[in-house]
């Protein structure tokens, strides 16, 4: 399976086209749908002010609610664009965004409006691609769940059972301890108020995969698969498996994982190792954090630069921002792991 | 530019091929040998006791010292294994180890023999691709360097300027702060003494990739290619960009790296964002951690399962390890990074 | 650049992404819709009913006229579908159709209305990517084009010199010969007046290519980028290099194309290897002849076989179909081509 | 599975890497060694008087007897390299060969002794990685095979049924009818003493594939597959499946093979389509006939340039050749087919 996702910010629309999707999938439409307005602004205070009904329509590769096997298209309708709060800064790099590095490789050309093809809109289609991958995993066994685990520095709790995280797709803001989740939300209004943004941390875990798939090698590496995904989505700048960057602060005695025999399945006490050894599966879990950076676009004089005259300037940045991206973050790391997921079972 | 590494640690050779050197490069040899002679084995008390030469030998791709444009081939012969070490361990799978994992993958057909292709020995030829990924990047005016960032949380000094690491690879402990580096070394020293191991992280630098290369989009993300070739280094478990998990912690205003002008030239005050934005490089060094698992093979008593029996059992590891990969794993994510640049500029 | 088409017959829209466009280019619309209605289908007596004003839409990758290096997204809406002709074939398949194949590889979820994916009608979006494929190659001096070699046995005069094929495209049949043209339509035209259809083939040449791109290899052979593009076209069942099946009969003193100097270039006196030694453009022009089956719908009764009973029966094909896809099939190979060129030149 | 082959005519040997056999596998070597023994060369008068023994050896990837799942390495020494029969060459390129447009790709650097990475004697190593695709595909209960279809225009009888050809790896010359078999020695001994050299065809049929694998779109049509592992073989120019160039000249009514069903099972009456609809296999054996073009090393003068001078010159070719080549590709043409079957089946 592969995905090209397409469109931007205030184009006309954005869309993915999976190719290689199994023919014969009855697509529950009504649970992409789902998936996808966790992801849309305009839903609480604390985001965008953007309004999008961000409605999927299905264009080609389904037939009579069945998946054909022939590429499958989403669409959305981009409706609420507002393109004139961008046109002073076409010409001044936002700092933090791919505005400079996007100018250099497009020599110029590309679409600025928003932030265009680089937007945080284009992970709607993303959405909707990890959307079909859930339904193809849930035939498998396989589920996604993933939680706050950091905003600012305020942690979640870590789920006792990963299974915890199955509900929490229901939750408005997704954490696992709602008094932590209230420090959070607290943290990043005040942010906002200052004209200023937070980062966070995403945890997220793959159940159900069974053990031996991927390799050591370059290629087919499991977390080499993952990251590739992951680091595909906007703000995601670092990706970390099982005990992560603690690996670094541990003995071996504390970091392996001791084998054990339960109900004659081989399984580990624990899972440091985040359900990879070697590069492959080993029939825990799959979990891993991925460190998200505060939103680049704030409402504080930034210095830029004029790109050209080639001389240095400041910015003030209008338009309509997250101070806080985590929590809409949440079911794209969902996404982005189920399309790896899916990889990795040669789906 | 594209890799296969090939061989098992205690088959006849180990080996890689490249495919897609371009024509005419003056190969220096030596420089490969001098990268391999960095990651080689038995070179302080400190490593595993294994005595390799780790000769590097070219078998195809090369034409009166210049590079044909056909496949590289390059061979390293395997001389001081002990495979009778490793036959107590064959149906009882080490904790840590890709041994479980890679049981199941192979139908239980691995060469179990000192971890077989999954032995931390197949990162030589990987670093004889990195040396050849080098003198590529040189000609283009990059250059790759890394220090080892922290063992079992002794932190090295940070880099005031990049090209202090340039010098790094004329130490035997390559750090910055050689204060830090006895500690370091001194933690090693107790764990062994204990039977046991830690980890640590490599803070790795790219410098010279010029702004506007990559995208934002899968496949083409710089950060998701790097970390395609980072992760598949065994032992790494996290791999961060920039100022990494911090970015978690900071405020957008903190997080967004200023823009300014020197010498015409468009840079940023500071680089929290790791040289890349949107995927794209922006001109500055690109720079990430990387999380490095203790060894898991330890003297120590672990919990295992006999695969034959499917019963629980206890193992103790003989062979001959390194009581720390940090130091020994400081040349081999040099050779990622450089095999990734070379990709990301499209060699 | 990679081209991923979608859609199916009669479904809303068909169309196609191209990612890895480079930034930059002036696009030039009209021409991709001069390229379309060359393919389009009702403009004469021998081409198939169905009338479509294949108007193409670029709905990504496009921003004030020029490329900006996102995925461009050129759609086509259906128009005059009626899907009732195929009611009775959804479970007879046709023979010469991938029908059978179809359905067993979808698990009899396809989208069976005129061909769904398999339609010829797929083929528009492809032009379009030639089409946009052609602006890049014309920018490095590369030009393509093709005529009807032969139609039925009745063949076209070969090109004396490769320059002719270039004002083919302003004729609705493109023949260098245009009496020969005649009688390829004359046979088109019996066979359509007895229910049946004929075959043929198309002759195409890629001019302006430097000599020294490729490779002997797996994945960069350049015959092997261009077969593997040709046979994606529908109806393709031969992809035949320079003198093609006539090689078979040659000695080599015949085959083997002299090298002479001309203005200082090497060039050789004939061209029989039709541009490629080795796997590696020699800088003659790239030619080949295309080998098109006759259409496989007709409307003369067929055996087929009943797929949900599993027995034998016989059908007759309604529907509205080209006698002949070889005039219509000529913008379509060039298109094919185009991208090849585009891969082998490092587009 | 991906193979990668490596080596020069005169270093000190050829190979190939393959990735992805699946683990588990008893490795017949001796069958791998008979395939090599079919296409050695210095067998009969007519081949090439070099002398190889062509001994395979596994240097990595198989254990116990048995494939282990990682990258398979076989390599094959080189013996008797007549180095100096080429110095005279280097710069003054052999018409037909790759020597010319090698020269341009590797900016002067190919290994140009006997071929260099373009020699056929890089056959060798394809033909390895053939015959363990064979021994996958066998237990799949997919078999190749292949016969001489002409040589000089002097055709072989096509098959009645295509299970003769599972005999023929037994001939010394591989045709079904051993009188034009003899035709076919004689005309190419008169090429021989002529100092020239003929052209031919293989037919080759894949057997045993089910229905329904492969697609119609680029990437994952099965002609598309098939062609470019056929193309890769040197000396190849033209690929045509089923009734190949014949259905140029036919009617649909003809060409469209006829759907029948034989103890509960959907054939066709004919086949040809080759095995193929709409990219898609329909379940009838793969057919197809690769067009090889005369050995390009003929002992008459020939017209070259001098690359130094870049003036005009007149060659003639010392070394030692096969006055024909397709005897000898019969080998490799189903070692090819076979590793294509093997990625149309998803190993």
């Amino acid at each position: 399976m592969r995905h090209t996702i397409f469109g931007e910010s205030h184009g006309p629309c954005i869309g993915v086209v999976l190719e290689g999707v199994p023919a014969g999938l009855a697509l529950n439409l009504e649970a992409v749908q789902r998936e996808l307005d966790r992801r849309r602004p305009g839903q609480d205070p604390l985001s965008t002010a953007r309004k999008e009904a961000d409605r999927v329509q299905v264009v080609s590769g389904l037939f009579e609610g069945k998946t054909t096997g022939a590429p499958l298209t989403m669409v959305i309708e981009n409706m609420d664009q507002r393109s004139g709060d961008y046109d002073s800064l076409r010409y001044t790099p936002r700092p933090g965004h791919g505005d400079y590095a996007g100018f250099i490789r497009s020599k110029g050309c590309q679409d600025h409006r928003g932030g265009g093809h680089f937007s945080g809109r284009l992970t709607a289609p993303l959405v909707a691609a990890g959307a079909v991958a859930k339904q193809l995993l849930a035939e498998r066994g396989v589920w996604v769940g993933a939680h706050i685990s950091s905003v600012y520095g305020i942690c979640d709790a870590a789920p006792e059972d990963i299974a915890e995280l199955k509900s929490l797709p229901e939750k408005a803001f997704p954490v696992l301890d709602d008094k932590k989740g209230e420090e959070m939300q607290a943290a990043i209004s005040e942010a906002r108020q200052e004209g200023d943004s937070v980062g966070g941390a995403v945890e997220c875990a793959v159940a159900g995969l069974p053990a031996g798939l991927g390799g050591p090698d370059f290629g087919c590496n499991v977390e080499g698969i993952f990251a590739q995904y992951l680091f595909a989505v906007p703000a995601v700048k670092g990706v970390d498996f099982g005990a992560g960057v603690a690996l670094s602060l541990m003995r071996g005695s504390e970091a392996n994982d001791p084998f054990t025999v339960q109900e004659g399945s081989v399984l580990t006490r624990t899972n440091h190792a985040g359900g990879i050894n070697g590069g492959i599966t080993n029939g825990m879990p799959v979990t891993f954090e991925v460190t998200i950076r505060p939103t680049p676009s704030i409402a504080l004089p930034q210095e830029s630069v004029d790109l050209r005259t080639g001389e240095e300037t400041e910015i003030e940045i209008k338009g309509r921002h997250d101070p806080c991206i985590v929590p809409r973050a949440v079911p794209v790391i969902e996404a982005a792991a189920a399309l790896a997921a899916c990889q990795v079972l040669g789906i």
